[in-house]
């Protein structure tokens, strides 16, 4: 199963102080790319794996959605989504990604942040995803961008007064890394963007758009320390239909 | 107009020793990938973006094309191609892919190999592609990797005895990159994956395949200085249809 990084007591406390965790969507850098890529929620019957604390499902919940099923493997994650982002149209579930089966043709939009790079079993989740979808309906998701997850030592580098450069290796040397991002050997899983597109090609998915997103303009002139995360982006967001 | 670094004396010479120049497209690592992507030849209208010398146009006249046209902004390389690659069913024809547009639903498939990145108008380029076109016909088509192109500093990096890293920088600033393969002063265009793919859906085509490309085990078993092409893949290989 999958590591559940999430119910380490440590993680959990460094990913709770995250300004994506207090903030909610408003937090997260990249969720106004991620929200143009989504259909109108009105009437959609909403599937979110992965869900952390709620936020995108009470969202989804506030925009119209009929009803959400936020799913997730850490039970500290789901504990806190019933305590703070509950809604009669909001179901939360524990469920491991590395085998959960969403039931057949149930959902409209089927929606993941950040997420998919922990597991390993990407096809088979892509298959179970597409099965869940009505005809016509949507997949959006982000993870961490393959030139994030790739090199042995993810960290950007300097000498000499010049600017920094990102130490890429290994890109195509898909699987687990081990990162000490909030807690020490936390798993990823590295995979190409090729791979990614080409798990929703063979699931029988449309892609209909690609987004390698780094900061805007204007975000970098609010946070000038982000403007390397144009040199290296930190996210890939996709979106498909079926 | 494309700056036409191949008709530089020092570059053409440099370009004419490759070992894809000598030996065509068994000369070039990436070429099986590629021809996986390709439908069957036999009865097809081919137009062929950078045809060089033409050793792509003369393999699909032999697999049964119906007509090939290959274009090229270097009289140098037509000159070459009409030495070396002619055959009745190939025309060959002078023209600047920024501005060129061929005939409206005159073709059943769009080859480019290693063109495309020097084009700025790739949007321009990619509706015309798609107007060219007849319903239900095929784009496949090759660039150097974003990943390769965006560096300030496009060379590995050694230090200390460690393995080499790749100095990525500049992901998300796209344009010119002024670079000295072959002759000083090369200019490509660097933008990412997205960009590649945001103009083909854009253009209204689906996304059929996606490859981001390195050398087989085989093929760093027989060349390992090849090894370094999987930290870093060098080719991006896509295929679309409309």
């Amino acid at each position: 199963m999958t590591q559940n990084i999430y119910d380490d007591p440590a993680f959990f406390a460094g990913y709770s102080a995250l300004r994506r965790s207090i903030d909610g969507l408003a937090g997260a850098a990249e969720w106004s790319s991620l929200r143009a890529m989504l259909p109108a929620m009105a009437g959609l019957r909403v599937l979110d794996l992965g869900c952390g604390f709620g936020w995108f499902c009470r969202w989804a919940q506030t925009e119209g959605a009929a009803t959400v099923l936020g799913v997730d493997v850490s039970e500290n994650m789901l504990a806190r989504a019933r305590e703070t982002t509950a809604a009669p149209a909001i179901t939360y579930a524990r469920a491991d990604l590395e085998t959960f089966v969403p039931d057949v043709g149930a959902y409209d939009l089927v929606y993941s942040s950040l997420a998919l790079h922990y597991i390993a079993g990407l096809d088979r989740l892509m298959a179970a995803v597409h099965a869940a979808l009505a005809p016509g309906g949507h997949l959006v998701f982000s993870v961490e961008h393959p030139i994030y997850t790739a090199p042995t030592s993810a960290a950007w580098v300097t000498s000499g007064g010049k600017p920094p450069i990102w130490p890429l290796d290994g890109y195509l040397r898909e699987g687990p890394r081990r990162t000490n991002w909030l807690a020490e050997g936390v798993i990823k899983q590295h995979r190409s963007i090729a791979t990614y597109v080409t798990a929703l090609l063979r699931a029988g998915f449309t892609l209909t758009a690609l987004d390698e997103w780094g900061p805007t303009t204007a975000q970098v002139a609010e946070r000038p320390d982000w403007a390397v995360e144009r040199d290296r982006p930190p996210f890939l967001l996709v979106a498909a239909r079926r």
